[in-house]
């Protein structure tokens, strides 16, 4: 299981408005089934790597069917063997942490 | 006003874990004033593109006092100037749509 | 096809120093018939978006491979469809450019 | 001293194609003084973190000169405290030990 940020940016869009792309890349996500947030700059998404990097490859085609014809897409994954840690438990952590030393 | 994506990565860590490092670095988030929200993959800062940049440089400079010798730091800006819009704004715009096309 | 960057960044390791990961990386590269040039911030890949994506997950294991637990890889994919655009035709526009106005 | 990419998007233009603006963004940095290396994926930077700081700022205002209404711009510093390594020197490391290996 890794964890994964995800951001789609169309390019060359005519206005600067991207919110009818990124709610349909939403969508396709939501539908994925796939753990998943939303954040303000981007996706966070939760699952096996092969599995990732197949909704990305999903993911990063929708601006295309939307009419784009270029798309920039960027994809950071944090995958640590070491223990199983979910996103949640990447922020309780750091939230104990903050809480201990205060 | 900008909305960017912060992440500070300590190299050569002996250790997997990083959470002392992102907490010393969340609480100088939280100490600097500027609006912030911390996900599994980083943190939304959210204000004027100078003070952004001066946080970045002093977050950026946390893991060495903590005695790391290697640090990777990624910044991702996103500056639109057409109209108002908070990190908040872009979150409901997609919900809108969401809800829009149920 | 598209042009992509990527970033592996061993997490973790006794040292600041990751040269003998991003060797064994780029040996992976080169070995897989990919079109690439190193960069001092990570790899530039041509080729099509799948198997570009099939050569991250493979990279992206090489770390764990020489005894790391936690791999940190980061991925930017630029995808242009109104034209066939190489790496080198990309670099070549901006050069052409630059000469033009001087 | 730290190694840096930097890439400038435009968002909401025209057409895909984005030469002009990175054409004008290479010239703001040759203009700079600063060490860098233009890539199909951005630019390579070198020097104090404090000046590709000031420099970042001074290029993502770009393309808002040319008469674009949003900017994506992505920074990553990779800053090596226990030995001073140029661009050069991280690129030579790594070439070393694939020569070694052969």
């Amino acid at each position: 299981m890794v964890i994964a940020s995800l951001t789609v940016t169309p390019v060359g869009t005519e206005t600067p408005s991207l919110s009818r792309y990124v709610a349909e890349c939403a969508r396709v996500l939501d539908e994925s089934g796939i753990k998943h947030t939303l954040t303000p700059m981007g996706s966070v998404l939760e699952g096996p790597l092969e599995e990732i990097l197949q909704i990305v490859q999903k993911v990063h085609e929708i601006p295309f069917t939307q009419g784009v014809k270029r798309v920039s897409t960027r994809l950071t994954i944090d995958d640590r063997r070491d223990k199983k840690s979910t996103a949640q438990d990447k922020l309780d952590s750091v939230e104990k942490r903050l809480e201990k030393d205060k």
